[in-house]
């Protein structure tokens, strides 16, 4: 895993900027980044796995709402990946406006900054589990209505719209991509975002699975190489369409992650929890992935279960080092 | 003009609040709420024309940005019309992060002391002019892609998505009516906003027109009174549909409206002055209305011609009271 595919053109020597850098996404993106000759600063609020971080990333610490800091961390760069979130899908009891502040605001002085900056490119982590809401067809391709049923997917969507405004007034480039669930190695298992990594924690622990609703939503899960895998992509892709979903192409119940996860934890016979479901949550969600295939070398390369396996063994190995 | 008509649902006895009621379009629909028996209240930065209010209408001067003002008006409303925007389209040198907090956070702001108050429904402004962008058919259907290209328009797109979230989550009635060009009495010619009126008051006085670009850019023109009607259905409407457009169905050039105001005014002798264009203009946008003519006995029924006259006769009668 984490290899440098030969399909993907270079981005060898470019100043790159990974905000969220300190998370599970963006440590594999600036490791990346490293690893094809960029030079890589990552930027976000805690480095959760500092040990995991290539020593050849600058890491800065800084809030997103701390304009100046964020604005010394653009300085110079040439590509900034966006991946930052205040937020989560169907966080309860937090109200719509704190998402807006936090991450379209926030987003906004950002676009100001990287057009003072002469960014050359943002590159936009989106949301395919969210922006497009209860869908009327599956998989979703990237033309269908955009009705999001949480604040995190109208603020995700509002971003986009707000991309596509910079580039129309003052041309600053960006992609946007729409992702599925990402899983593997590195997700904490403790946040609301990342089911497997919570599971997995769980069951490799032999405790019950929790299961939100009946576990019948079905969700599109891709792994995390593959994602780094399309954003280094969205990096240097010239071609017309700045919006793109990034997802495996296929839809898993929660159901069946669950009994794959007991299957590799040896829990079968555990019982699961089932509590009740959230409003913020759609049935199904897999994505149409035919446009970003057709438009660029780009494929989901990691199965299901080679992912699971993989990541199941980083997080055997994590509990490991925790127990010494 | 002005008359209630036959078809529309009455609103008698409701207790209704015009956020933006100081303005053009909102001291019309707030004088027609109380023909129609209802009991309104305007509430607004500036009564543009205090003499225009009728006396039954209760005139609250705030902020938006004032939560405490705004919920002192909302308390106890059934319909609340949420009229306000403190940007135009295309304001040169505006950055969209300004919108943003005006716009955008007021009316999140808004609909949490809606949702406090038991509000029964919201029914919001939206733009047809703006949440397109440059559409790719024409007349623009609702089911166009929605790509604006001001922040106006993406702050209004923002708004319907947020409506729709807060409907989703908490049970919160809406309308969003994506309305066309507004012309009509009352219109403020010193507004960016509002071309006729602005043309209307040049020629009148004799002086040239100034038209922004080549002036072959095309506009679909509504009278204040239909997109009233349209306001008022919009309350009371309980079908699917929550978002519509309302324009008159048909587009006229820029230039086309100078020669109509010229003929009026008798300039036609005048040469206009062209300047250059705005990077917000859209070439095209006349709206599809067959949903909303479809949905509800709604249609556009003050001619172009009628109302041009109609709106000149006022501009005239104004012209006159100010040199008195």
């Amino acid at each position: 895993m984490s290899i440098v595919r030969a399909d993907i053109p270079t981005l060898d020597g470019a100043r790159c900027l990974v905000l969220g850098g300190g998370g599970f996404l963006g440590v594999h993106l600036a490791n990346a980044l490293v690893r094809q000759g960029a030079a890589a600063r990552a930027f976000g609020r805690t480095l959760t796995n500092p040990d995991e971080l290539d020593d050849r990333v600058c890491w800065s610490c800084g809030h997103f709402e701390d304009s100046a800091a964020v604005a010394e961390a653009v300085q110079g760069q040439e590509i900034v990946f966006h991946l930052l979130s205040g937020s989560v899908p169907g966080q309860p009891g937090q109200k719509p406006i704190s998402d807006l502040e936090m991450n379209v605001s926030g987003t906004l002085r950002l676009l100001d900054i990287c057009n003072a900056a002469a960014v050359r490119r943002v590159v936009f982590a989106s949301s395919g589990g969210t922006v497009y809401g209860t869908a009327d067809r599956c998989p979703i391709p990237e033309a269908a209505a955009t009705d999001p049923i949480s604040a995190y997917g109208v603020g995700k969507l509002a971003i986009e719209k707000y991309l596509a405004l910079y580039h129309h007034l003052y041309g600053l480039e960006y992609s946007a991509l729409r992702i599925a669930n990402v899983y593997g190695p590195l997700q904490s298992p403790l946040k609301r975002q990342g089911v497997v990594a919570a599971m997995l924690d769980r069951a490799l622990a032999g405790e019950p699975l929790e299961i939100w609703g009946t576990g019948e939503v079905v969700r599109d899960f891709v792994h995390v190489d593959d994602v780094v895998s399309a954003l280094l992509l969205a990096a240097t892709y010239d071609g017309p369409h700045r919006v793109m979903n990034v997802g495996s192409g296929a839809g898993l119940s929660i159901n069946q992650v669950a009994s794959d996860i007991e299957a590799i934890a040896g829990t079968s016979n555990v019982p699961r929890i089932y509590r009740a479901g959230r409003a913020a949550d759609v049935p199904v969600n897999i994505l149409d992935i035919s446009l970003i295939t057709r438009e660029t070398p780009w494929q989901p390369r990691c199965s299901w279960e080679d992912g699971l396996r993989d990541t199941a063994r980083w997080m055997a190995a994590r509990a490991r080092t925790r127990l010494v």
